[in-house]
Protein backbone atom coordinates (compact mmCIF):
# COMPACT_ATOMS: atom_id res chain seq x y z
CA UNK A 1 0.00 0.00 0.00
CA UNK A 2 0.93 3.48 -0.75
CA UNK A 3 1.92 5.03 2.36
CA UNK A 4 2.73 9.22 3.24
CA UNK A 5 5.21 8.92 5.63
CA UNK A 6 4.79 11.83 8.35
CA UNK A 7 7.61 13.14 10.54
CA UNK A 8 7.55 12.03 14.41
CA UNK A 9 6.70 15.34 15.25
CA UNK A 10 3.76 15.54 12.79
CA UNK A 11 2.80 11.80 13.99
CA UNK A 12 2.58 12.73 17.87
CA UNK A 13 0.52 16.47 17.29
CA UNK A 14 -1.68 14.59 15.31
CA UNK A 15 -2.27 11.84 17.81
CA UNK A 16 -2.22 14.24 20.63
CA UNK A 17 -4.80 16.00 19.06
CA UNK A 18 -7.41 13.04 18.38
CA UNK A 19 -6.86 11.47 21.59
CA UNK A 20 -7.22 14.51 23.51
CA UNK A 21 -10.89 15.03 21.94
CA UNK A 22 -11.96 11.39 22.45
CA UNK A 23 -15.24 10.46 24.13
CA UNK A 24 -14.45 7.14 23.78
CA UNK A 25 -11.63 4.34 22.88
CA UNK A 26 -11.21 0.94 22.60
CA UNK A 27 -9.07 -0.87 24.92
CA UNK A 28 -7.27 -3.78 24.40
CA UNK A 29 -5.88 -5.89 27.28
CA UNK A 30 -3.81 -9.32 26.77
CA UNK A 31 -7.23 -11.73 28.06
CA UNK A 32 -7.32 -14.77 29.17
CA UNK A 33 -7.08 -18.63 27.31
CA UNK A 34 -4.62 -16.78 25.12
CA UNK A 35 -7.40 -14.10 23.38
CA UNK A 36 -6.88 -10.46 23.48
CA UNK A 37 -9.65 -8.52 25.49
CA UNK A 38 -11.35 -5.59 24.37
CA UNK A 39 -13.43 -2.87 25.53
CA UNK A 40 -14.82 0.75 24.64
CA UNK A 41 -13.55 3.08 27.88
CA UNK A 42 -13.77 6.49 28.47
CA UNK A 43 -11.02 8.33 29.16
CA UNK A 44 -10.74 10.95 32.19
CA UNK A 45 -7.84 12.67 31.61
CA UNK A 46 -5.47 12.35 28.76
CA UNK A 47 -1.77 14.67 29.17
CA UNK A 48 -0.73 14.98 25.42
CA UNK A 49 0.66 11.33 24.24
CA UNK A 50 2.25 10.72 27.54
CA UNK A 51 -0.24 9.40 29.56
CA UNK A 52 -4.13 8.46 29.17
CA UNK A 53 -6.15 8.13 32.18
CA UNK A 54 -9.21 5.77 33.09
CA UNK A 55 -11.09 4.60 36.25
CA UNK A 56 -12.81 1.65 37.13
CA UNK A 57 -14.57 -0.10 39.39
CA UNK A 58 -13.22 -3.00 41.47
CA UNK A 59 -15.00 -5.72 40.25
CA UNK A 60 -14.23 -4.99 36.49
CA UNK A 61 -12.14 -8.07 34.85
CA UNK A 62 -10.13 -5.65 33.38
CA UNK A 63 -8.52 -5.30 36.85
CA UNK A 64 -7.62 -9.41 36.77
CA UNK A 65 -6.18 -8.69 33.36
CA UNK A 66 -4.19 -5.97 34.24
CA UNK A 67 -2.52 -7.52 37.54
CA UNK A 68 -1.57 -10.72 35.14
CA UNK A 69 -0.07 -8.48 32.07
CA UNK A 70 0.03 -4.68 32.20
CA UNK A 71 0.56 -4.16 28.30
CA UNK A 72 -2.71 -2.56 26.89
CA UNK A 73 -3.14 -0.76 23.67
CA UNK A 74 -5.70 2.45 22.87
CA UNK A 75 -6.92 2.72 19.53
CA UNK A 76 -9.04 5.84 19.12
CA UNK A 77 -11.04 6.73 15.97
CA UNK A 78 -12.49 9.57 14.16
CA UNK A 79 -15.53 8.32 12.16
CA UNK A 80 -15.74 12.13 10.73
CA UNK A 81 -12.29 12.45 9.34
CA UNK A 82 -11.43 8.72 9.10
CA UNK A 83 -8.08 9.44 11.14
CA UNK A 84 -6.93 6.77 13.69
CA UNK A 85 -4.51 6.76 16.57
CA UNK A 86 -2.75 3.93 18.29
CA UNK A 87 -1.06 4.27 21.41
CA UNK A 88 1.14 1.24 23.19
CA UNK A 89 1.04 1.22 27.23
CA UNK A 90 1.91 0.21 30.10
CA UNK A 91 -0.97 0.56 32.72
CA UNK A 92 -1.00 1.14 36.83
CA UNK A 93 -3.49 0.21 38.63
CA UNK A 94 -3.60 3.10 41.55
CA UNK A 95 -5.39 3.78 44.69
CA UNK A 96 -3.65 6.58 46.24
CA UNK A 97 -4.86 10.03 47.26
CA UNK A 98 -3.27 12.12 44.64
CA UNK A 99 -3.90 10.04 41.72
CA UNK A 100 -7.66 10.11 42.51
CA UNK A 101 -7.48 13.66 43.41
CA UNK A 102 -5.44 14.13 39.63
CA UNK A 103 -8.44 12.58 37.67
CA UNK A 104 -11.11 13.40 39.90
CA UNK A 105 -14.51 15.80 38.70
CA UNK A 106 -17.98 15.74 39.90
CA UNK A 107 -19.13 14.29 37.23
CA UNK A 108 -17.97 11.11 38.00
CA UNK A 109 -20.31 10.77 40.96
CA UNK A 110 -22.85 9.20 38.71
CA UNK A 111 -20.53 5.94 38.73
CA UNK A 112 -18.90 6.43 41.78
CA UNK A 113 -21.23 7.74 44.57
CA UNK A 114 -18.26 7.50 47.67
CA UNK A 115 -16.96 10.58 44.98
CA UNK A 116 -13.38 10.78 44.83
CA UNK A 117 -12.28 8.14 47.61
CA UNK A 118 -15.30 5.41 46.70
CA UNK A 119 -13.52 2.30 47.78
CA UNK A 120 -15.05 0.72 44.84
CA UNK A 121 -12.85 2.33 42.49
CA UNK A 122 -9.30 2.37 41.13
CA UNK A 123 -7.36 4.38 38.68
CA UNK A 124 -5.70 3.23 35.30
CA UNK A 125 -2.92 5.16 34.34
CA UNK A 126 -1.74 4.11 30.96
CA UNK A 127 1.70 5.22 30.54
CA UNK A 128 2.70 5.48 26.75
CA UNK A 129 5.37 3.44 25.55
CA UNK A 130 4.71 4.37 21.75
CA UNK A 131 2.54 5.38 19.27
CA UNK A 132 1.10 5.83 15.72
CA UNK A 133 -1.32 8.32 13.84
CA UNK A 134 -2.94 7.18 10.57
CA UNK A 135 -5.29 9.04 8.04
CA UNK A 136 -5.58 6.87 4.25
CA UNK A 137 -2.43 6.70 3.32
CA UNK A 138 -0.77 9.57 5.60
CA UNK A 139 1.16 6.75 8.19
CA UNK A 140 3.58 8.27 11.08
CA UNK A 141 4.89 6.93 14.51
CA UNK A 142 6.38 8.24 17.37
CA UNK A 143 8.21 6.61 21.07
CA UNK A 144 8.57 7.67 24.28
CA UNK B 1 -21.66 -4.09 39.90
CA UNK B 2 -25.53 -5.11 39.65
CA UNK B 3 -26.14 -6.92 36.39
CA UNK B 4 -29.14 -8.70 34.66
CA UNK B 5 -27.91 -11.75 33.13
CA UNK B 6 -29.60 -12.20 29.63
CA UNK B 7 -29.96 -16.02 28.67
CA UNK B 8 -27.84 -17.18 25.98
CA UNK B 9 -30.48 -17.18 23.74
CA UNK B 10 -31.04 -13.36 24.38
CA UNK B 11 -27.63 -12.55 24.15
CA UNK B 12 -27.09 -14.72 20.96
CA UNK B 13 -30.13 -12.33 19.04
CA UNK B 14 -28.77 -9.49 20.40
CA UNK B 15 -25.75 -10.05 19.43
CA UNK B 16 -26.23 -10.93 16.09
CA UNK B 17 -28.64 -7.89 15.34
CA UNK B 18 -25.85 -5.26 16.39
CA UNK B 19 -22.46 -7.66 14.56
CA UNK B 20 -25.19 -7.93 11.45
CA UNK B 21 -25.59 -3.48 11.36
CA UNK B 22 -22.04 -2.70 12.40
CA UNK B 23 -20.09 -0.47 9.42
CA UNK B 24 -16.93 -0.85 11.25
CA UNK B 25 -16.07 -3.00 14.43
CA UNK B 26 -12.34 -2.65 16.47
CA UNK B 27 -10.70 -5.98 16.24
CA UNK B 28 -7.94 -7.14 18.72
CA UNK B 29 -4.98 -9.11 17.75
CA UNK B 30 -2.25 -10.64 19.53
CA UNK B 31 0.29 -8.21 18.37
CA UNK B 32 4.19 -8.26 18.40
CA UNK B 33 6.01 -7.59 21.47
CA UNK B 34 3.73 -9.04 24.67
CA UNK B 35 1.50 -6.21 23.59
CA UNK B 36 -2.31 -6.36 21.81
CA UNK B 37 -2.64 -4.82 18.67
CA UNK B 38 -6.52 -3.16 17.69
CA UNK B 39 -7.66 -1.67 14.53
CA UNK B 40 -11.05 -0.30 13.18
CA UNK B 41 -12.25 -2.94 10.87
CA UNK B 42 -15.05 -3.00 8.33
CA UNK B 43 -16.45 -6.64 8.22
CA UNK B 44 -17.73 -7.49 4.35
CA UNK B 45 -19.93 -10.42 5.65
CA UNK B 46 -21.44 -11.53 8.46
CA UNK B 47 -23.25 -15.14 9.22
CA UNK B 48 -25.14 -14.63 12.38
CA UNK B 49 -22.74 -14.87 15.70
CA UNK B 50 -21.25 -17.95 13.80
CA UNK B 51 -18.35 -15.93 11.50
CA UNK B 52 -17.31 -12.37 10.29
CA UNK B 53 -15.91 -12.18 7.44
CA UNK B 54 -12.90 -9.34 6.24
CA UNK B 55 -10.55 -8.64 3.60
CA UNK B 56 -7.30 -7.25 4.10
CA UNK B 57 -4.60 -5.94 1.45
CA UNK B 58 -1.57 -9.08 1.41
CA UNK B 59 0.68 -6.49 2.83
CA UNK B 60 -0.95 -5.66 6.22
CA UNK B 61 0.82 -6.33 9.22
CA UNK B 62 -2.29 -8.11 10.48
CA UNK B 63 -1.61 -10.89 8.12
CA UNK B 64 1.76 -11.79 9.87
CA UNK B 65 0.32 -11.17 13.65
CA UNK B 66 -2.54 -13.64 12.69
CA UNK B 67 -0.12 -16.14 11.12
CA UNK B 68 1.93 -16.35 14.29
CA UNK B 69 -1.32 -16.59 16.40
CA UNK B 70 -4.93 -16.96 14.79
CA UNK B 71 -6.97 -15.59 18.21
CA UNK B 72 -8.79 -12.87 17.48
CA UNK B 73 -11.00 -10.65 18.89
CA UNK B 74 -14.11 -8.53 17.90
CA UNK B 75 -15.47 -5.27 19.74
CA UNK B 76 -18.85 -4.14 17.63
CA UNK B 77 -20.30 -0.85 19.73
CA UNK B 78 -23.65 1.15 19.18
CA UNK B 79 -23.22 4.81 20.46
CA UNK B 80 -26.95 5.18 19.70
CA UNK B 81 -27.83 2.38 22.31
CA UNK B 82 -24.67 1.84 24.30
CA UNK B 83 -24.62 -2.02 23.24
CA UNK B 84 -21.54 -3.59 22.80
CA UNK B 85 -21.26 -7.10 21.48
CA UNK B 86 -17.85 -8.77 21.75
CA UNK B 87 -16.57 -11.81 20.35
CA UNK B 88 -13.59 -14.32 20.38
CA UNK B 89 -12.82 -15.59 17.37
CA UNK B 90 -10.30 -18.22 15.39
CA UNK B 91 -8.75 -16.83 12.25
CA UNK B 92 -8.35 -18.25 9.00
CA UNK B 93 -6.80 -16.36 6.07
CA UNK B 94 -8.05 -17.70 2.73
CA UNK B 95 -6.87 -17.22 -1.12
CA UNK B 96 -9.04 -19.80 -2.42
CA UNK B 97 -11.81 -18.90 -5.15
CA UNK B 98 -14.77 -19.91 -3.27
CA UNK B 99 -13.86 -17.58 -0.37
CA UNK B 100 -12.82 -14.89 -2.56
CA UNK B 101 -16.72 -15.18 -4.24
CA UNK B 102 -18.30 -15.45 -0.86
CA UNK B 103 -17.02 -12.25 0.53
CA UNK B 104 -17.34 -10.28 -2.75
CA UNK B 105 -19.16 -7.08 -3.84
CA UNK B 106 -18.49 -4.61 -6.29
CA UNK B 107 -18.07 -1.96 -4.23
CA UNK B 108 -14.67 -3.69 -3.29
CA UNK B 109 -12.96 -2.58 -6.40
CA UNK B 110 -12.19 0.89 -4.77
CA UNK B 111 -9.63 -1.26 -2.55
CA UNK B 112 -8.89 -3.80 -4.73
CA UNK B 113 -8.59 -3.09 -8.54
CA UNK B 114 -8.42 -6.54 -9.36
CA UNK B 115 -11.50 -7.51 -8.81
CA UNK B 116 -11.99 -10.57 -6.46
CA UNK B 117 -9.24 -12.32 -8.23
CA UNK B 118 -7.05 -9.80 -7.08
CA UNK B 119 -3.48 -11.27 -5.80
CA UNK B 120 -2.64 -8.84 -3.57
CA UNK B 121 -5.99 -9.49 -1.28
CA UNK B 122 -6.66 -12.05 1.26
CA UNK B 123 -9.91 -13.12 3.06
CA UNK B 124 -10.05 -13.28 6.81
CA UNK B 125 -12.54 -15.46 7.77
CA UNK B 126 -13.35 -15.18 11.93
CA UNK B 127 -14.97 -18.19 12.88
CA UNK B 128 -17.34 -17.32 16.96
CA UNK B 129 -16.27 -19.62 19.35
CA UNK B 130 -18.07 -17.12 22.05
CA UNK B 131 -19.19 -14.10 22.64
CA UNK B 132 -20.65 -11.43 24.88
CA UNK B 133 -23.50 -9.10 25.10
CA UNK B 134 -24.04 -6.02 27.47
CA UNK B 135 -26.09 -2.74 27.66
CA UNK B 136 -25.54 -1.24 30.84
CA UNK B 137 -26.25 -3.58 33.58
CA UNK B 138 -27.84 -6.12 31.15
CA UNK B 139 -25.01 -8.83 30.71
CA UNK B 140 -24.81 -12.27 28.44
CA UNK B 141 -22.78 -15.02 27.03
CA UNK B 142 -22.86 -17.99 24.59
CA UNK B 143 -20.38 -19.92 23.41
CA UNK B 144 -20.05 -21.94 19.90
Amino acid sequence: MAERELSEDDARARAEALISSADVVCVATNGSHGHPNIRPMAPVRTEGTSAVWFITHIESSKIIELIKDRSATICGVSSDSGEIVRLWCTVDILDDRDSRAHIWSDELTGFFPGGQNDPNMRVLKFSVVSGSYERGEEYGAFSN
